[in-house]
């Protein structure tokens, strides 16, 4: 059975979605490896350098679910090489053609644009799910508008807010996400067919046309030059990939502190049957948020580990490769794990108006200070106004009573300021700014970028 | 005296440039504050909020020549606030229309909206000298287009290549980064001005015409909505950083490996006077290739650290963007001295033609098997000619004689293959694929490219 | 003006205290390299290799207030070296001895000796202040070793528990690093001088003697073999000195979680004056714990860049050394300022044990799920037991009903358990395990060490 | 087909071994949480609290191999739980005697200590090979102990030293690290069984008497209090791993260097059929050692995932947590591979004692300048000295000459120093310092430590 969690069966479904688990499964690795000899087969036979029948009988060959694994595995121990005995196995399989199977190419160049496919198919899982939840904060923004609730600075209550001011901020940044996954698709879905040092050696002249030729039938991007010691794409990508899980990670954060008992003011979807605790049957715990929140940390440090791999040694080394064969299957498996939990608990998010209601009067008063400070000054000036309401504020903070009560004590607001107009800039409904315009201009941008 | 190494008199020029230094500098960071809080009275009498003489008063007073940093950090420490003795001190100069300073905004709107200015003279100076470099690299690969060397891939010798395809692939990566420098500029270089939790509390629906008016001003732009808990904009732009220091800590790397004694094909520009080491007088070092080589790693873990900073709780807290005052600096001293040393040690680079055409025959034929196997092949058939260049080249690697005198007594070639031939196959002058032409795309999307 | 934070006189304080700042000073820096030189000459006078007015000569001279660091660093500049400056300055200040300064040792034998003694001076402040901390732990878990409150799992309520057994987690944790702090200085405290290329080549069999001597001189560990590319020792102690800090970050995030609004448990010492927002002047941050959680990110990433250093090339190289030029001063000037400031935050910590006894009895019993689940599982077996308990707590849940009220309307307890055994079953302060006697053990532990 | 690299069938052997694997396998962890269920079983029987014969069914039925893990799987994705489906599974294997499993205990409690019985089989296979790549560390110190080569410090040339001496640096290492690993051996190899909160609430006084017999039954250590939130013993152990791993990167980067075709003093055991390229036949790459060394990078980010799991919320929460289900199987399993292969490696490792002597001459003398300076320091004065070995190394340098004729040249050396002397001095041979000793040295003290 596997060691790596990602794999396990119990569970590895936290840690990946299955559909992203068989884009880096072993089975899939081998065959977008054959994938490459055969559009290399087909290219060089288009450019009559092997012959047509060749081309035929390899891309035929070049079918991983007839490869026998373990043959590989163990040819691959003896001679120590990563991919040889893959492209021994197609070569027999071709028969009498084989000799024409990965001619004037190397490892790299088979190894890297394989490994390119497989980017392509995750990168398209991501793209679809990182929509989708857009469209959820999307859905959520609208809905939630108008909901006021508190805001909170380091930790403590700061002022009124909407919960869509607060998804709006998060529908924003997953606007420039996509944005980011389009303009980074162009560059890292890009072959690399030039071989052994990336001078085209074994073709002279003919080597680009043999590149554009095998990329092109592989639906891939064609280099200017070789990238086989300049792994920046990669590390960009994975860059743009961890972006998506920070926002997601914080998003998680952040609804499972809603989702504290003493906030209570969002729950995740609860399904009958769920169970917090096998010894506290009352537990209802934000299991699929602290999930997605989980992975974040493991995605920084799979990012780390590919920006490891650009500091390439010479024409290429496999010190720094291997790195991205361990950090690109992580950094997809764990986003897809993170997008598709949350693209599952956005749209079913029990939002709890009454909590957050409840939660805006939790300090008489208090959360409305800047008003009343502001108000104040109008009549007093800003630094004296600042000044009466840090002290109201703190007798309120160390006596526990209401703001409205310590105010309407102090002299120096006497005939000033009445107590009723105080009351009235205490009302945390007319203190909300321009929320709800500003979430209807994130939302017409989100719409502009076809979320 | 400093306590980091950025900052020492001594040792701190490897670690920075004094220009990137005074973005950075503390007195700097006080003036960009003084700026927006200048800019936003500026913005505010122009929208009818304050009177015109008060902005003139704050603007004019905005001067962080004039302010006694040792009292700020006095009543700091004693306020426990980082922003708040720096507006009172503003005001106080302001005089009566003191009053009017930081009206309506709160302190992160100052603080960062400052930070993006430094960040903008930070960015300026990234893209001029990665411009440099980049132009350098392009002389480099169109002066070295036909100089001929060995190309090693896991340490060892592999094949001819030329030392301008090798400049080539790094040009390549250059006219990617200043790309991505363009690209992250626009998302970067934006200003935030709404207010204690975003949403324009003070000011309601006038609130987006204020920060529009301030961040016109200042010649940022304008967000769709406060980013106060969306830090995505600055992780990204971390990202960028370290790629293109990725860059250069590789061909540093490179260029001290091919300053091995045992190697010789380049050198730093060596001054007379420069000292290798204190005991060993012969000693002419790597140095300023080491000293760009060793900034890479600290350029990731700023990096990481930044993006650490995207997991803000709630709508604001100080654990996380206390990381930024940490990694921007950081990212952006140690780049501007790897771009700085790079800039120098480019157009001065020793490269000894000599020593890449002696390393070209070290190892007797050897670096030319491809070629040898290639045209065998012809002969022979792929599998074969892999198997008897194979035996030949493990011989001659064993008893150190030429391939030549051991390829011709292999019975296999008897009557089939000359001597002659393989002794031509052997040139490595006659094996740079397509090299030069590649170098002249590359070159050639480079000019395209400004550079 | 410095441009790194921790230098910075008006925010540098939050980065690092005074007292360390000191040892990681340049001029320090430049004092420990004089000492080691100073040392040196001392025991090779001792030792007859040298002649004793020059040891005298120089030793009097090493005096770092002397030195003119600018002259230092033009020189520095000059020969693109970081110690060469300073022994010529030395050498003329020892006038015709001069001769005789830094005789048969290498650069990196003084650099890293001298390192080694900031390290002791840094070390003897971490001691002392992770020995304050652990104090005040130990009060702090005397004090309320039966204040009872909420333990709260996956962020939300949990069980009954004390806070003093919640500190006493933490005293465990600081009796351990202790342990680790004095395990390590052995190691960490091990000087070298053995030249050039660690062979003692400029002495020969007397090489051992010198080296033996001069560290003898500085109360330096003596080391088997040079370490100049065994840099493990700086890793283990970067390691430890993180651990130490990943144990604070944390108590400082738990102590505001604890302090939110709606929690309210605990709160920082607060002094009046103390502002919170320059816009909200109602709020008490938890400034001064968030300046404590913000550091272990950045201790993570020193260390990290401190692993980085021990990935050595040949005997010796600037590359990876530079790095802990870097991390060091970081990591002793983070943790500094996190002892610092809690070792100022635990005495005056304010316990709100009105707040934690209300939010015990927050949700209506379901608290106590466990200890019902329990009981009723002697009478009616712990599988249906958990099934009767879960069934009542998520009607509790959905309904807002008291659990007790729920529970009685359960026709499977009917006749089996009584309302009057369940209410009693719901008494938090019933359901303390042994919370008690196991910080008595903690703390009884904690005393055996010294704390 | 698995996903992740470490479980593939193809090239997982090259990320761990195959026993590692076997520790982490999935089914491995079912058992390993069994066993805990089974020791509690038995010792809740022994102090009375359940009956024995439940404690035999339960023991008797603990037995992974006949878990149906796809059922468990399937429970366990509709209950959104980690372990309450193994439980389950647990109890209908036991039979009627099912309702004492598990009894008073918490899911963290199995999980925790289950993983601790995986690190002892993991540290157990740690240790032994640490131990084993020791000896071959000092069989090949002892070998070499007076075999001549070139140091290298900044990658160019320095001075004469021994391969003894290189290897016994690294050796003096891993005494360290044995040191190490014992120590963290008896911190980390601690249970933990103390329930939902850590306070024993379902046994009260007579939770620790539980605890102490279950961990005893299982050969762990029992800890004071519970570690359920304070993980530093996980942290601490990564890192002391992560330095096992430094240290093999960095010998397996050192082999590679000397392994480049330019020096040549070392190779990796090559076995007949091991192929370096697929399309280069003659190339020999150090792939094993390039193994090793590409496995560092990720022990390092294992590593600093680990301790970002010291940071846990409150009692106890999933975010942090998971990061160790990651994490801990990773750094085994890497480490695993580097070890394993070093330890076939340096056995085998072919030192060519030509090269090494070759290279020795290879600048022409200057490898001595140190030796030189020294001696006509003697007669010159140390200053002057330096300043006409400088001179002459430069001229050296930049005409290809050999030192001797530069020096002889010389006016200032005239009638003092003859060239019989400096012929002398510039024999590599004499100039080893005590390196022979020192090697020595460190075999006596790691024959000390039983290596």
């Amino acid at each position: 059975m596997p060691s790596h969690v990602v794999d396990m069966l119990t569970i590895g479904n936290s840690f990946g979605t299955p559909e992203m688990r068989a884009v880096w499964d072993e089975r899939n690795r081998l065959q977008k490896q054959l994938d490459v000899e055969g559009a290399l087969a087909r290219a060089e036979a288009a450019l009559g350098i092997i012959p047509a029948e060749a081309a035929d009988a390899i891309s035929g060959a070049a079918d991983a679910g007839r490869l026998d694994v373990e043959a590989l595995a163990a040819e691959g121990a003896r001679t120590m090489h990563s991919l040889n005995a893959t492209v021994s196995a197609l070569q027999r399989a071709a028969g009498e053609h084989g000799e024409w199977v990965h001619y004037g190419v190397t490892t790299q160049d088979v190894v890297d644009t394989a490994t390119v496919l497989q980017v392509r198919e995750g990168l398209d899982l991501v793209q679809r799910d990182a929509l989708a939840v857009a469209r959820a904060l999307k859905a959520l923004a609208v809905e939630h508008r108008d909901t006021p609730m508190t805001a909170r600075t380091h930790a403590v209550q700061a002022l009124p807010t909407t919960f869509g001011f607060k998804v709006a901020v998060w529908l924003d940044e997953f606007v420039r996400h996509l944005e980011r996954l389009a303009a980074v698709r162009d560059r890292v879905l890009t072959g690399n067919v030039n071989g052994a040092v990336g001078t085209y050696s074994a073709f002279g002249e003919t080597g680009p046309e043999v590149e554009r030729a095998t990329l092109e039938l592989l639906g891939l991007n064609v280099p200017n030059i070789s990238w086989q010691s300049a792994r920046d794409r990669i590390s960009e990508y994975a860059a743009v990939l961890t972006l998506v899980s920070g926002s997601l990670g914080k998003i998680a954060g952040e609804l499972t502190n809603l989702m504290r008992t003493e906030i209570g003011e969002t729950e995740e979807p609860f399904a009958a049957g769920k169970i917090g605790s096998t010894t506290m049957p009352h537990k209802r715990n934000p299991a699929l948020l602290e999930g997605v929140a989980a992975l974040t940390n493991p995605m920084k440090h799979a990012m780390g580990l590919t920006f490891d791999s650009m500091n390439t040694v010479h024409e290429r080394d496999a010190i720094s490769w291997r790195a991205e064969w361990i950090s690109l299957p992580e950094l997809h498996l764990y986003l897809s794990a993170q997008l598709g939990t949350m693209a599952r608990v956005l749209p079913g998010l029990v939002v709890n108006k009454d909590a957050m209601a409840r939660n805006l009067h939790l300090q008489g008063g208090l959360l409305l200070s800047e008003k009343v400070m502001f108000e104040v000054g109008r009549v007093l000036g800003k630094q004296t106004a600042h000044q009466v309401v840090y002290d109201a504020s703190m007798t309120a903070v160390e006596t526990g009573r209401p703001l409205l009560d310590v105010l309407r004590e102090d002299p120096r607001l006497d005939g000033r300021v009445s107590a009723e107009a105080i009351a009235e800039w205490l009302d945390p409904l007319q203190y909300l700014g321009a929320a709800g315009t500003t979430v209807d201009r994130v939302v017409a941008a989100a719409e502009q970028a076809g979320i």
